[in-house]
């Protein structure tokens, strides 16, 4: 079958012919629909995440996916049924606690692997296994757009973390703040359109007329340009935010995100910087964290249960925000294409197949 | 009667003569016993905290106190029952919701002064009254340590912070690190030592023979003397740690407690340092409180459900623990030595009267 892989000693992907996989016990063969590109590919490319499966020469790309059971191999599910996989797996042959509670989103390194970004098999290839436990089911009408199902299943554990971190008191957040306009930024900013939140807000640092501050706008929110109002200074140009999420990788954001936040909120963090040492008033914020019962969480990956309120979360957004988000859509063929970034590109999409 | 307050002007406190209060109605005439110290009143006494009461030109100074219904003044409250007073009050003669909710703890500056602290009289005077809603009744047998259920409560919130932030997926710790060997750290480890922690730690920069190390080690954790190991290099020198309370007020220790965590492990801050700019790698924090998925909460003042856990705990702690940690007892007439502070002092305490 044809997959779009990186192979070791290279740094750019190509489109190459692989085994078909057969499916273990417990597992289904899965034709693959669209398969979504994000920033974390690219980093795979870079080589900063690294881990090739054991015994092969490359590793297959993409952990976003939507697909149908081609092979339902004895399993509950049947063939015909769309199906988005979650991203991780035990590594090895066994499980661990983590997996065995249902939370390998909450196991540390070492305790997982992810496929499509280390030590396993993406799903950037015309079929894929997964054993059922991993695969959430959804309706057909998710053909085109399933594939957002992972990426917004990260921004619903955000939010579920930032709820149970304030219900020892009666939180009743009016505002909030995503710090980013790529797809996981306004992935997150629609989600929070669809909760109590009053008023909303996005950072990006682009200039009109852009496609984002579009959708920002069409959303319902105001659109916040960092490089004139930088996120410590949105309470005083704004209003202080009870929820942050952050979804840039820019470190500063992270300090920053405390000035932003109302007394009592929770920010966020998703993003994943590299190392970058710089000057903080470390005083202030650790006396604002405090005097202001402020808090700052980290968030990592997601699994079946919010992918299923992703799933729900999507059926909800109007076919005009899928639309205007999935800019670019190519054919496994033109992946020199695919993997090109720029300024009116939003979610790039490989598609193998339309049903 | 007799107050220890601190005049318009001074940084020293004087015992003076000051009226008797009359109870409003729904409030209670307290008789005072004993009256703690802790380092927000040497704040207080430098001019950090202001806000000298309207209208008077002292503050009468004290926040942790236990005293006797002195006058029920037609209160469900008898005579004879010891109360514990909470600290913080609705500023003028309203309420707002977060008192109205019962979360005066929660409320943002401007909507609470604070006895003792800010903007109302403490409860370092022979008497003083309260609305019967912010007193906690207790046996007489806290007569002697009920002060310390003030200082206890803030790490009953800390302690539930951590605990509902961690909510949202299976928390089990095994690890405690307090960072303080004052008697806020000391008292907060007490109460993690009631808690499931099978391993507990606690960091200081002082040298045997020391009391502090002392109690750490009869209270059965281990002692980190930051001099050799910093909090940054707690989990390689000894291990990972689940919950990490800060109560030192140390700004570097907010950062390095991100390092001093484990996987999906929570800091809570408690301390309220000044401004203090310094150097940190906010790539290195921001990446691993995402990857690890940790949190970091600032923790501020507590009220009754608090008060009421506190009092629950100092019930379960050892006599030796509180002969241990309340090292001084001065008559109010000794106020200059009250305020003095020193290696062998734990808590020093002014008492107004026994029983």
């Amino acid at each position: 079958m044809r997959a779009i892989a990186i192979h070791r000693g290279e740094s750019q992907p190509r489109l190459c012919e692989v085994p078909r996989p057969d499916p273990d016990t417990g597992a289904v063969l899965v034709r693959t629909l669209r398969v979504g590109i994000d920033g974390t590919d690219h980093e795979v490319l870079a080589g900063s995440h690294g881990g090739f499966p054991e015994d092969d020469s490359y590793q297959i790309l993409g952990h976003e996916a939507i697909g149908v059971v081609a092979d339902a191999n004895g399993t509950e599910l049947t063939e015909g049924q769309l199906v988005v996989p979650t991203v991780r797996r035990p590594p090895g042959a066994g499980s661990n606690e983590y997996f065995d509670r249902g939370e390998p989103d909450m196991a540390p390194a070492g305790e997982y692997v992810e496929r499509g970004i280390a030590g396993a098999h993406g799903y950037m290839s015309e079929f894929f296994t997964s054993a059922t436990e991993f695969l959430v089911p959804v309706s057909t009408a998710f053909a085109k757009t399933g594939f957002l199902i992972e990426p917004i299943s990260n921004s619903e554990k955000a939010l579920e973390l930032a709820y149970t971190s304030r219900s020892s008191f009666e939180w009743s957040p009016e505002t909030a703040f995503v710090l980013g306009n790529g797809p996981l930024g306004l992935l997150s900013l629609a989600l929070v359109q669809q909760h109590e939140f009053e008023r909303t807000y996005c950072l990006g640092r682009r200039s009109r007329p852009d496609p984002t501050i579009d959708i920002i706008e069409r959303l319902g929110a105001t659109y916040v340009d960092s490089r004139e109002t930088p996120v410590s200074e949105v309470g005083a140009v704004h209003e202080q935010m009870d929820f942050v999420c952050e979804a840039t990788g820019y470190a500063r954001h992270a300090f920053e995100t405390v000035d932003a936040l109302a007394p009592g909120g929770v920010g966020v963090l998703l993003g994943i910087p590299s190392d970058w040492t710089f000057e903080v008033d470390g005083g202030q914020l650790h006396r604002a964290l405090v005097l202001e019962n402020k808090a700052l969480l980290g968030s990592v990956n997601s699994h079946v249960p919010h992918f299923e309120r992703a799933r729900d979360t999507l059926a909800d957004c109007p076919d005009w925000l899928t639309d205007a988000i999935i800019t670019d859509v190519f054919d496994p063929t033109e992946l020199d294409a695919a993997f090109e970034t720029g300024p009116d590109r939003i979610k790039t999409v490989v598609e193998f197949g339309t049903r």
